[in-house]
């Protein structure tokens, strides 16, 4: 059992994350970081932990106590600045789930990140894809994520110049603060387009590819899940590159010919559909992503990659089946 | 007063059409045809019209009956099938609210709709942009209003290549038909990607632009409104063509930079609201349209073609403030 | 004309009450009061209010800069402390949509409200039931006013005890203020029973019935409207009484048998609908009420309610037909 | 193993039971019955199927196969007129998840539903209450569940008179079928009383009870989930009746004082929540029961029984954590 602690476990990212620790074969929690509910138990994030009848509840301790419990593996759930500020403890497997040590050039990270952070000694990993290469890792954003599995694969047989990748996201994506666009009257019955033309995982998804896109995000009224529709100028066959791209993997499907990716089949995974389209009168090629945001696109993936770096089974502690309708 | 008739009138677009004749200054409803509702009273499709107070219902007859009330303005918001097969009367003003008459190419028609239909003595009409030339007007799609209120004034200075339009739409732009997508089990904490790359709107906006664009239409978790997020690559200043186009409009509002069109200003209303952003990536130009698809999308662009026809005042009838929160 | 003044106009309650006021043929806005907003124009509230074409747009003042602009006619939507502490001009109609004012028995209203308050020489007033019979005017609560609307008329042909009133309402009734309650996370696939057993329109409701009646409000995933479910033991017909007490009522409707308030059909307006069944089991009768719980709730009741203190036209300035679908 | 079939396994009941019979330990799929669906795989009904790397995919046969099948356990999820003709085989365990063996009284079930059906050999199970004691068990409605599991434990100690059943569901409730009142344009920013005062679950509410209750449903604007808000006149300490009854239950859960059932923490799940408020005007009791309709309320309760009949680990199969947020 490889000892666990989770920094900022009080935000949904750091929730879910949780979940997916106390479910996994082969983590133990020893450490549950949160500053806002330090001295509290678990259940105070969700009482259903009450009655899970797995003994004790973890009680709350401050995020610095936590980052020194000595584990072999963090889950880092803080927010941009704090996580930026991170020292992360030597020999041991940190997984940062914020946006702080992403953007590998840092004059791109000053101009879309607050502190220092940067990329550093870190690996930004995308585990079909790229998968860690050391033990301090960048975990994607959820925008990021969906644009990647969908582009990454054909990034050769694509024109680099006018992609597009329009995403849509349920709410939870911007996190449990208070603020007004989060409200729900504000939500409900809307889509709305926001860091239109400004948004910090363009230059993310940009890092991989080589090439900038443009990346507009939607503000849905869903509790959870994310679309990506990418648009791109093929210049060859792109389905095998698909297909193979995610052959064996459990996580990540290409649909047949003419099957949507649907949000409700990946609600509540850690899991991605990935659906290949043409455009009958530009022949464009449309590729579209779709994850839970705190599933594929924050915790799920946190652990995907920490099982990696572990040298665990991929999918130990994931979501891979969900619930319908 | 003109004597007006309404075909298909048990429809969301025919619902929306009659509200609105019954609000208009200058019209005077003497047929509303349905031949599902022939014979019963105009509360069966609306309980409130019951408590109006303005003297006596109308009562349903069948279409055939509505065709010849010998009406000066006639409203068809039949299906596409059965608005091809109309032989519309001498000296009467007919807008279309169906796809039967907006395509000019007999050969795209008929890769597109069903029917004979085709433009023939048609004019596709879009108040704004290019008004009614002729008594017998195709209204356009909603997504193709859109679409092309956000790109027809910049069409000049855009590069023809590459164009996108990812839309998003709510459920009642699929109208009141029973369909397994429109099952608000499908529909709720869902958005989906539909028709993708085989839309009919996509030669629509094609036609008016003079090159085709890229089209994908999602249905959104919303009951009425929609959105189209269009990706251009700017040869020129936009920002002045589109205040230009629609200065003095008590219809569409350009919105001043960095305010995002917003679907909850435009529901329930014919108004459009438009956003100019540019991405800071890739320097790409990113032009919102927000309308309500019942709405500008459709019965109060109709009423506005009327008008416009009948050389009443353009936005006699229309609702142009609505209801916010 | 008569001069108007708005109190703590940024809220949702005040902000449709300026809708209804800038729409209103015989009311004049002369101070638009908003401590968070002073100095800004209206269309910081409401972006539509810069294309009204009606003029300069209103400049918001502080509240106590407001109250003191000699307005004929004042509508006080501050919050209920700030309400409490308000000193209404002599000669002044003044219209509190705040519960600071509408319990009479200061003990009951100390047991539920800060702050002094009380009820002193303000009236309750239920335009339908119980006419304002003064200047100074409690405007009921939303959740009182659809059960008062449903239970008033019938109030002595039932068995006063065992009443039940469920009620269900949008997130706009909770305020625009942010909260854990109206994080659209929390609202969305959500329906939350709250304040149960201790909430403080249920004193409102027994106050004007004269018993005390069980009453439990819910949230629902929706924007506008608000629907409460009232059970009663019947000691007679109660149809006659409904009918008869709405009985050329422009606002309220009492549908006929078998036929269901209905949500969508009273939201954006200020009318309600009230439905009567029976249940088949027991014998007792089942009162449906709907309105829009910023509209016939608040805003829409403010404004009738001025309308009769102030002897102009009841249904001034309201909006009595709405957007359906 | 015990050899399982599925008869009427495309709606959402029989889906949802699909899911639980394959993560079953003891249990193993021998017939998937689905006239409409006969021939096809398994993924016709959920592509997540095709992917979880289980072997070969179950194929659909007709009902009348699949209940030929010499299965050990049946779960009929028919509708209430073809489960009514069902004629179960000898020495099998057969679930009906319809509605036509619940009712004791044929006179009763005359009444309310059609075909003989009724109860006959039949013995209506609600496994914490009520285990089934016999191979033909009748397994409860959605609303029931919630009511009774709010009500059951506190029989003897609240007046039989007046108890008021006020429950909201969500939409999947409905079924699959296509009908008005499920289009989401009639959903959405909408909550539906229907079947007032009428509907099949009040007389299966009472039978269980012993006396009548007055039972409203009203349908929400979301996809899965359902909680029932149940008034009662308390005769005693009600808290400790309902703790008895659970305790040591892994399924249903009492809530500590002040802690409000929870749609968003059972859905997806086949567990219930049950909290317990006193009104502070009346004195009445309020138990508020939430659970998934499908879990609770339709496919977990059908295994959970079947567990119970067949001598299994009663929550073998069944999801009891869910996800949040």
């Amino acid at each position: 059992m490889v000892a666990t602690a989770i920094l900022g476990a009080s935000g949904f990212a750091g929730q879910e994350t949780l979940d997916r620790v106390l479910a996994h074969p082969e983590l133990e929690l020893v450490a549950l970081g949160s500053d806002s509910l330090a001295g509290r138990t678990a259940d105070a994030l969700d009482p259903r932990l009450a009655r899970n009848g797995h003994g004790p509840l973890p009680v709350f301790v401050p995020n610095d106590e936590a980052l020194g419990a000595d584990a072999g593996l963090i889950f880092c759930c803080l927010d941009n600045e704090a996580a930026a500020e991170l020292e992360p403890p030597a020999d041991t497997v940190v997984v940062d789930l914020s946006g702080a040590h992403r953007l590998v050039d840092p004059a791109v990270h000053a101009e879309w990140y607050p502190g220092p952070g940067a990329n550093g000694d870190w690996c930004y990993a995308l585990p079909e894809l790229d998968p860690p290469t050391g033990p301090l890792i960048a975990n994607p954003g959820c925008y990021a994520t969906a644009a990647l599995l969908a582009l990454v694969p054909i990034v050769d047989a694509i024109a680099p110049g006018g992609i597009v990748v329009d995403a849509k996201s349920g709410v939870s994506g911007a996190g449990r603060a208070l603020k007004e666009s989060s409200h729900a009257a504000a939500v409900l019955e809307n889509v709305s387009p926001y860091a239109v033309g400004a948004h910090r995982h363009a230059p993310e998804i940009g890092q991989v590819l080589g090439f900038p896109v443009c990346f507009v995000p939607h503000l849905l009224p869903v509790r959870r899940g994310l679309i990506a529709t990418c648009y791109v100028e093929p210049r060859g066959e792109l389905r095998p590159l698909l297909e193979d791209a995610y052959d064996g993997s459990h996580v990540v499907s290409v649909l047949p010919a003419g099957q949507v990716p649907d949000l409700a089949r990946v609600q509540g995974t850690d899991s991605a559909e990935v659906g290949l389209f043409e455009d009958s009168t530009t022949g464009r090629a449309i590729v579209i992503c779709a994850i839970d945001n705190l599933g594929k696109g924050a915790a799920g993936q946190a652990v995907q990659n920490a099982n990696l770096a572990l040298r665990l089974d991929e999918t130990a502690g994931l979501r891979l089946s969900g619930v319908l309708v």
